[in-house]
């Protein structure tokens, strides 16, 4: 991971502890342990908290029952539990339906879930749309099971009442939107989700403190994975027409390197953002090819919304071995990754806000920069950086290349040709040029704000 | 090679003793041995022979007179044949014109050809449009030869006759037709050609078989090479113009991996789809960009019919040592090439008779597929294969993309692709489109038939 | 290096003698030295000496006061010269104002430039366009003075006078131009850039030669780099607009292999042409995207003209320890060098002048060859190169692919596909076709002359 700047590494350690604080909280798509967690988020950025009442329909899908739970175990005849929910609410198959009753282990083994090849570690896993139930546990603990009789209890509720999700919008001048997605329903996992919740909530506050600064409107959705998504798209079809760019943000915190998943299109400008920023850093260059499995994307990139939205982790889903394990908890995230990942984060919308064109003043040959002050006195030597993101502004201003291409072609960071583009700009020998919708990209793509950058 | 299916070994048995049935005959662009080797191939599949008189003007050529050949040899001094047709047909340059000398050797050098790297094997050599005579023979043989006077003897014709080709047409809903050609005028080589033709030949057989399943027509050409597909190109002008794709069928017998020559268009349906057997196929995933040399794509190539014919080999012509030598012989061809060549065309002909486009039907998010038995219930662990080819179909059936795209993008075999097509269809969650013509491709590309495939 | 044709061997050494007898004058980017030489090239090829006063606005610039020196020297308190103009012309800051006095050391270093990791060479420095004075010294040399007071005198003058550069046009029956291009206002630097002077000295004596042969007309210049360009294009408007293609000759003499700096457009016929070239030469295949940095390359890419302008050279600016030194002498250059330079330049040349497109007049299969006395009479064995780029010719010449289409696709080098051209065109089996503008590349491209090439 490269140096991060003093404000980064702060952050990084506010965001960790928020993610410590929640760890324990035993969230699900529904239910107190995911409103709590909201609530906890309202202090950090005013989310506002929506019910959405069970049996409501939402496209192909109906928004279920709560669920809420408030123990359950395991015990041997002793008495003794051998599994034990208020050890680890990852113990319980979430959306378990209420059970209480005595079952010999033959009878029991269908409802337990180990990992073989993880002895030690409690799976995560989850019977959402199907009424069950079930525990997890691991290998060692089943192993060491004796073939008895045990007391078998889940005190559970599955009834009607409301799904939870949190929304926060920021407007900025225009109406058209950037979203920042992340899913809030896992219970104690901490990369997968709570390092992606902290990361957003972070981005929240800050975005916040740019108030009126701002080109884009952004919306920030901290929801239950698919199913919030489904729920929101389906009540918010005309906010999602004006989605331009967005980012579902998960599995943050880890030490893995930052992974890019593109959005259905490919070649939105959100995919060359991100590209650019992972590919300028030596934190990662991984960007992955849309597929139609993962997170929220798969909902925002159906094909009838076919959003603009990718997806940015560390390590990506099922890619490492405590992914969806009891072994994703608070050692497997550090504040210096969370604080790298909200940079990257901050680099990405630093483009989006400025992508934009120009065009050059003076096209006839090169302006000569050395009687504005722009360029070494004493020639022989090559040019520093700073000259080249100015000769490159200037050869590629055509009114046809933006900053991103030029950035790209050059192979020098956004953030320096958009200076140099400023600096120009002030001694008129290029002015921004009205936005033009890119359609082999974006249709909706960035109006450029020279003036108004996020960082510089 | 990859295991094959019981049936493709059965198979791959079967050609090959088609290929050892027909070794001996002397073959050649015109003749009887070209006859009969036509009419033993009758039995498996009902071809018409088709005979073009001699003198017949084809485009820029005209039909040869036919040559037939009897008997031929070199004798020494005590009447021993050293060169003896009756050993090899090989050992006659084809399409010599008869001769009945005395020489001495150093008169008969430039008559004889031989192959200096390779002192055991007889070379094969031809002289079709140059009336000439001469014989193959080894270079061990060549060296042994005492300086002395020979007798020297073709007992051959050329006169007035035929040019005899087989042709057989299976027809399917569609008068768009699927071109097979191989061609039938070498004499004993194994690899080259009787390999192509025991493929053609069975292939043949098991299109004949699934009459009334097929959305397209299939054409067998059986022909003499070069002067055979103009030949037939020049009489059938209004069915060439009905050819959608086509294979010509060469050397699919030795242990190479398979290899595919891209047709002149080189982006055509048919190119995609043995790109894309190919690439899925343990066998190889070797393809070559199109070169106007080879075998008779060159004429279905030349750029006045630009037809989507590419060529399909194991190792092409002139890349294996024995190539056009008396060593490609029974040994160098094998059951199992045969059978895994027959498998891998059999795959490529599924793709072309079941492209298409799809619509989802319900575009906004994903459709619970749970509650349509189509998804695990337990949730948690990653989708197994044919769960994401499901989501495949669903995310970029828009209409625009086809299922080989799909099955391309997805990086899944076409196979799986159509199931997950055809149980979407079953739920009513997409449905096939009115086939549009890919202009980017093949103009003339198929119309889906999601309910008609070949093999699934 | 390849080896070279005697041709070429023998104008390397008449190009490395001119190199040699230049090498001592002083240039600068007015003066008399720049004069000198100019008038020196004369009696190779005719070139016009324009002469522009001090003062004219060209663009941005404006051109500055003519600069003369006549001597310059540090001496020490014994009046013995440290640092001589006379021993060489790089002691003096190029452009310096004329100044004579007394300073200590420590006064006098910042006037001071050396090169401290090379501490036997001389650097080159100049100071254009903000008047003042310096010296250039070996860091040895430096490191050596005592802590003295030295005299330090430049006698120099900076005065009203006039700009030269040289051009030469050699009309052809069309009036779009070939520009070559080369700066001549560095002093006793061998490489860069007396040797890019030499190859466009030499190219301009073969181009007259060929007067009256040429499809093109083309224009050479010989000017001080980036003020004799934006100079030139400032007075020229017209005649730009006329640039079909062109190149700037620049470091065409050092060991290194050839490079290619593409022009801004990328695309166009000058960079296909040159990567054709490189690509199928032993002795480079090194082609690099344009950067707007670099030679006179800057000022004809600039956005305005965007001419299809690319940079040729050996080792690139900046790339060779030597670069902008002492070192850059005489040594460092070779006949040889130079030699091959000259080659693939005037092979860069033909395919311009020769590049168009063909049709197939006989497109329904191959006609043919054999009857013709153009192919091989018998059968059994590939075919030949000729042979080889007669069937590309005819497979490829469907009138929207060009001759140098072909010979990239068929990795055959341009001057045998264009005798297949022209040997087809004979036997009238293709025909040129009325010349296209390609808008893809270079919507000023080559009318096809296949009756007319520099070379075969």
């Amino acid at each position: 991971m490269f140096p991060l700047p003093d404000e980064y590494a702060r952050a990084g350690e506010r965001m960790y502890a928020l993610v410590a604080e929640l760890f324990p909280v035993c969230r699900s798509i529904t239910g107190d342990g995911l409103r709590q967690t909201l609530r906890r988020l309202q202090r950090e950025a005013p989310l506002e908290l929506v019910e959405v009442p069970s049996g409501t329909a939402v496209f192909d899908w109906t928004v279920p029952r709560e669920w809420n739970i408030r123990d359950a175990w395991i015990a041997n005849g002793r008495g003794e539990r051998v599994v034990d929910f208020q050890q680890s609410n990852l113990h319980v198959v979430n959306y378990s339906a209420p059970v209480h009753t005595r079952m010999h282990l033959a009878e029991l083994r269908p409802y337990l879930h180990t990992l073989p090849d993880h002895p030690d570690w409690i799976p995560y896993r989850t019977s959402y749309y199907r009424e069950s139930w079930g525990f997890c546990l691991t290998q060692r603990t089943l192993d060491a099971l004796p073939d008895d009789e045990y007391e078998v209890c889940i005190d559970s509720s599955l009834a009607p009442g409301h799904l939870t999700y949190g929304e926060y919008l920021v407007r900025g001048r225009s109406d058209e939107e950037i979203l920042i997605s992340c899913h809030c329903c896992h219970p104690s996992l901490a990369n997968d989700n709570l390092a992606g919740m902290a990361v957003a909530t972070e981005l929240a506050r800050r975005v916040r403190a740019r108030e009126g600064q701002l080109h884009y409107s952004y919306r920030f959705l901290f929801i239950p994975g698919t199913i919030g998504s489904i729920t929101w798209l389906s009540r918010n079809r005309g906010a999602a027409s004006r989605i331009a760019h967005g980012l579902v943000l998960s599995c943050l915190g880890d030490r893995g390197p930052l992974t890019y998943k593109q959005s259905r299109r490919g070649t939105a400008l959100i995919d060359r953002a991100v590209e650019h920023v992972l590919r300028r850093s030596a934190d990662s260059d991984r960007v992955r090819a849309f597929v139609p499995y993962g997170y929220d994307e798969r909902q925002y990139c159906s094909p009838g919304f076919d959003l603009a939205v990718g997806c940015l982790t560390r390590t990506p889903n099922g890619e490492y071995p405590e992914y969806h394990t009891s072994a994703d908890n608070l050692s497997l995230v550090t504040a210096a990754s969370l604080g790298a990942s909200l940079d990257a984060s901050e680099r990405i919308l630093e483009i989006l806000e400025n992508e934009g064109r120009c065009m050059n003043l003076q096209p006839y040959c090169e302006p000569q920069l050395g009687k504005r002050g722009l360029y070494r006195a004493t020639g022989g030597t090559g040019p520093a950086d700073y000259e080249m993101a100015l000769l490159w502004v200037l050869s590629f201003s055509d009114g046809k290349q933006s900053l991103l291409d030029i950035a790209e072609r050059a192979n020098i960071e956004f953030r320096t040709i958009l200076r140099a583009a400023r600096d120009l700009e002030a001694h008129e020998l290029v002015r921004q040029v009205a936005a033009v919708p890119r359609p082999e990209s974006n249709p909706r793509s960035a109006v450029m704000t020279v003036s108004h950058s996020l960082h510089v």
